[in-house]
């Protein structure tokens, strides 16, 4: 055997000379590679694995074969059973007797990239701020007293490097039965490389977390296996809040209007939180107490409400939040039942209007991290808008209402089975064809009648429905329905002194619901819509641009609506169609990449304190941006874009001649 | 008015000059002088309070003049009131037009001396861990958008420095409110300069303290309020946990067999705590919402127990603590209902044997700040020994048994209203005197029997009597009662094979107890006593020295017990008589430091680190002591000294005329 052998270690590259003998997990770490182990080198977790490369590499000039790995171990013998093969082998265990090119196959690398299936997720590193140390502690003996703990946190410093480490108070009781249970072996679980937050006796090499985006209509949560950071489940329930008041500031009113109700607000969030804990833990067949890490999302004011904290000031100017930094908790603090040591990490709110959520959706979009400027937009009770690029950030919300979300219009619904959600209206005729979320069919092919339960319209069928009627002259660019119409179709009916579209009516069920579009339903989406444009052009003034490079639709709204009818109503400012794309549920997705990398934790905390917050209410501007985008569509590049693509009218045919609603709006302002 | 003035500060002498214009308070903090206060300045506290010094002053060659101060302000006027002295200022108010001496009171002095009463402690400096700090927070803005907590804690940095602060969980509900209703003025209590653990609208200036001696019998506290370092009330309560066993080692053994048993103690010991703390505070008029910090002592089994951690393992070779080091826990942790954010701290156990409380004694008596080698002991159910000086210092326990309590005794009984105390016995007749706790008269004054109910013998009872009656011949130097001393009393009599000695019986009382000292007593004094000195004798070998030149006896032992006597049954290592004294509850002055003082947690933690742990069941040379100590009295220097002093029989002057019993027991061990 010689003194030193040649190792080179695939995909990194990385080489050297190590003394022969050494097992190749020690070469690793000597050379700086990325090989994981939970036990340490002892052969009792099957973390290193590697593949011996076998052949001659002449770019090395080095000959690698499996003669030169020490034979199998009884250890790999025993945990590779019949199933070896030659190549495969624990690197804790074979020894380097000759030279050798050694793969880390990517499930080996302890910061491997996760790429995510069930949640859409960008390529993530693996890093939780929670990891299990697997530790061999000297006994006490009566020559030397000392300590338990103090025992086990030279072992974890020695075996581990972790200097310095806390333990928590819940750990002091347990840690004596797991050391002599497990025969001085145990497995410590540390938070942020500082708090022993858990032991167990032996080798535990199974460590799970949940990310979990709490919505005001519904919560969603994530299982994740922190050891392989695979996905293991996913759940969502309604947030039981929904009682209290349907939107955020209902819920603000109820806790202001009742001494108490925040507390209440507060229990019934937590305890649904527990309940699909439980059930994603239940689905993945782990223990909740296995569970050692969470982390949550949510817009201020469930933020506030999941800490306890009373939402008053969020409901009137100037919108103080209690705290504009990220929040780590204990999970028992908020009450949840999991490990007794797990903790809770909440991103931090970005202003009084942009939350947790948002920001989670600026982690996992990563604006800050790109030269094109991006704007990311989650539409709920307010639109909240992030844009900027890696120079410069700005965030703001816009009171968009709850329009978009199918409230405040008259046949409107959350988006859910039933609800009208694409919607074409026949230029000529005016009759509509639609189809309604949960069937496949269009509302005139044949399986419609027998498959579809229609029950009334969502958000993306409210402004699809819309943007049809404006194409097909029903609906005037300043937004009237033009009872001129009624001549063309019966659909077009009176209603007061306005008039409204009958979209749906089936006499055939008797509980069928009438669906219009009456002239407040457009008004609802006028101000919604222009609201929206005029938040994200606002924010285009302080960075000084007029064109985005890029727009992100997040969230559930996001992902359903057609953007070619947003730009037709002029929702959004000027991009190419092609670079406007939904985000998916893109808080959910930056919850997920919270939980299983640290290091997102501070790239957040640092980018929400570079970002510049504006409030809309105080900006003049915003009011004329406002008023300029009442009109439908109002005048952009985008739109001019879009007719060269699709056969839409020009803004200066509006039914009643005139571009736009514009002027007379702006002089009424103005009076 | 001068640009500059000529400021002296007594008693510190420093001196400068200062813009004219500045107040006293400003003037303090640039030269570095201690001057108090909590609202940082701004009239509303009284803690900067000064005396200007009127006069000539030669050797700083200035004129001091109260017409070189500022009128005094409204804030003054009203504080002061009709009381207004012209010397007597606000520090804060009053501003220096000229040239003048300033005298800070002590009382206003930041870091004062605090000298306590009831308490037996040394001179304190004060400074706890938790301090209250006044504050005005910029109110939230539109158009600089940032989270309450963020301004509070800027507002903490800029008045206070403090900076890096981490707020408490329970504060972030709490601080909106706070915020508000204060106007934008709050206070902050700030613990270790790290954690906000309470806020409350508008200047607080009140905070308290409870520093907890928990004893195997008896749990002892006292409330201070931490901000002037006043001790406000003391109370006292046995504990509970006597009904699982009446030493240390049944408690132990009661956790052993009774599964979850260790919890019932824990909850025991807590519920006394917070029955005791409740009873100082409502003593005080305090809110027990008002105490934010504790101090905890006690034996590594109290100190295990009152954590919720399982005994068991003290129970046993190898003795192994939890941990050796100190503990800072939430009140909460303990579930203690006192102020949420109230921290308890815990001092370091020194060994298996040597507890938090040794630790406080320790701390309070000072041995390592010292050149002369100093022996503390604490007597309980072991003997807490703690040896050495500045430059090395050792420890270990000594297994007694509980026979210097009174317990193994026959009629022994704790020091309670009742037992004997003190004895003395006629050399010819052998007839008794005694005092009982509780009753000033001995046993043969007229008010005696009118005042004095006899219930049993306590600890410092039976060393008396012990040794009074081997002064007076009875018992022999190894211990033996000699039979003949019958002839000379009627007292001596037969117990079996062996003699007793009557020392109390009512014949008039019909409930009066028999009080006899037998010879399984004297036995059980012999084997403690020898215990006590060879564990001494131990230490002193590692430090290779033959005589002590300070010992000071802890607890209620160490308060009750005649050094005389102590010195003629040999328990003790030679020292001269009047260098060997009492510490009264030096554990219990060591947790009320430790409170005041936060420095003192340092200096212990870094002293019981440095102690060199001795463990007596592993030293050979602890067998040999404890044989050689076993006679009455064994040969010392000391014994030599006090019979100089008084008049006592010499050491070989045992009745069977043998100068010990040692080469006896000696030949036995080595069969």
């Amino acid at each position: 055997m010689p003194d030193t052998v040649q190792v080179v270690f695939t995909p990194s590259g990385k080489r050297g000379q190590i003394a022969a003998g050494k097992s190749v997990l020690e070469a690793a770490q000597q050379l700086g590679v990325d090989l994981d182990t939970v036990c340490g080198g002892r052969g009792l977790c099957d973390r290193c694995q590697i593949d011996l490369s076998a052949g001659e590499f002449a770019k090395f000039g080095i000959t690698s074969d499996p003669s030169h790995l020490s034979p199998p171990s009884a250890a790999e013998r025993e945990f590779f059973g019949a199933d070896a093969k030659p190549q495969r082998r624990l690197g804790c265990q074979a020894k380097l007797l000759g030279d050798a090119v050694i793969d880390i196959p990517p499930e080996s690398q302890a910061h491997r990239q996760v790429v995510r299936k069930r949640a859409d997720v960008h390529g993530i590193t693996l890093g939780p701020a929670v990891r299990l140390h697997y530790a061999e502690v000297p006994e006490p003996n009566m020559h030397e007293p000392s300590g338990d703990l103090q025992r086990l946190l030279d072992a974890l410093e020695f075996e581990w490097g972790l200097r310095d480490l806390h333990c928590d108070f819940h750990v002091l009781a347990a840690l004596q039965p797991a050391l002599r249970e497990g025969k001085w072996k145990v497995t410590a679980a540390v938070h942020a490389e500082r708090d022993v937050i858990g032991v167990w006796p032996g080798l535990k090499s199974e460590a799970f977390g949940v990310a979990v985006d709490v919505g005001s209509t519904t919560i969603a949560a994530h299982l994740c296996d922190l050891v392989s950071g695979e996905a293991r489940a996913a759940g969502g329930r309604m947030n039981p809040q929904i009682r209290f008041g349907e939107d955020l500031m209902s819920r603000v009113s109820y806790a202001m209007m009742n001494p108490g109700g925040e507390a209440d607000m507060t229990r019934a969030v937590r305890e649904a939180l527990q309940g699909l804990i439980e059930e994603v833990a239940g689905e993945a067949k782990v223990a909740p107490e296995d569970i050692l890490d969470l982390v949550l999302v949510g817009n201020p004011v469930m933020h506030h409400l999941l800490l306890g904290i009373n939402p008053v000031e969020l409901g009137g100017a100037p919108f103080a939040l209690a705290t504009d930094a990220a929040v780590t908790a204990r999970a028992s603090d908020l009450e949840l039942r999991v490990h007794p040591g797990a903790r809770a990490y909440l991103l931090p709110c970005i202003a009084g209007h942009v939350g947790a959520d948002a920001a989670a959706a600026t982690l996992s979009e990563a604006p800050h991290a790109r030269e094109e400027i991006t704007l990311v937009v989650d539409v709920g009770t307010n639109a909240e808008l992030v844009l900027g690029n890696s120079h410069r950030m700005v965030a703001a919300s816009s009171p968009t209402g709850p329009a978009f979300e199918g409230a405040q219009i008259s046949g409107g619904q959350r988006a859910a089975p039933g609800a009208i959600e694409r919607v074409r209206i026949d230029r000529e005729t005016l009759e509509p064809r639609f189809r309604v979320i949960g069937c496949e069919a269009w509302s005139d092919e044949k399986s419609f009648a027998e498959n579809a339960q229609v029950t009334g319209i969502c958000g993306s069928g409210i402004i699809e429905v819309i943007a049809e009627l404006f194409l097909a002259g029903v609906i005037k660019s300043d937004g009237v329905i033009d009872g001129a119409a009624a001549e063309k179709s019966a659909r077009v009916l009176p209603d007061g002194k306005t008039w409204c579209y009958l979209l749906h009516r089936d006499e055939k069920k008797k509980d069928s619901p009438l669906i219009r579009i009456t002239q407040n339903d457009v008004r609802a989406i006028q101000l919604a819509k222009a609201a929206l444009y005029a938040g994200a052009r606002l924010l285009m003034d302080k960075l000084g641009i007029e064109k985005l490079e890029r727009i992100r639709l997040a969230g559930a709204f996001g992902a359903h609506i057609d953007v070619k009818y947003a730009m037709v109503l002029g929702m959004i400012p000027d991009c190419e169609l092609a670079h406007v794309t939904s985000a998916g549920n893109a808080a959910g997705a930056g919850a997920i990449i919270t939980l299983l990398d640290k290091t997102a934790r501070l790239e957040i905390e640092d980018t929400v304190r570079r970002i510049e917050k504006i409030e809309t209410a105080i900006e003049p501007k915003f009011q004329e941006h406002f008023v300029d985008a009442l009109a439908i569509p109002h005048k952009s590049a985008a739109y001019e874009n879009l007719r060269k693509e699709v056969d839409l009218p020009a803004p200066s045919m509006g039914a009643d001649g005139e571009a736009s609603g514009r002027p007379r709006r702006r002089s009424r302002r103005r009076n």
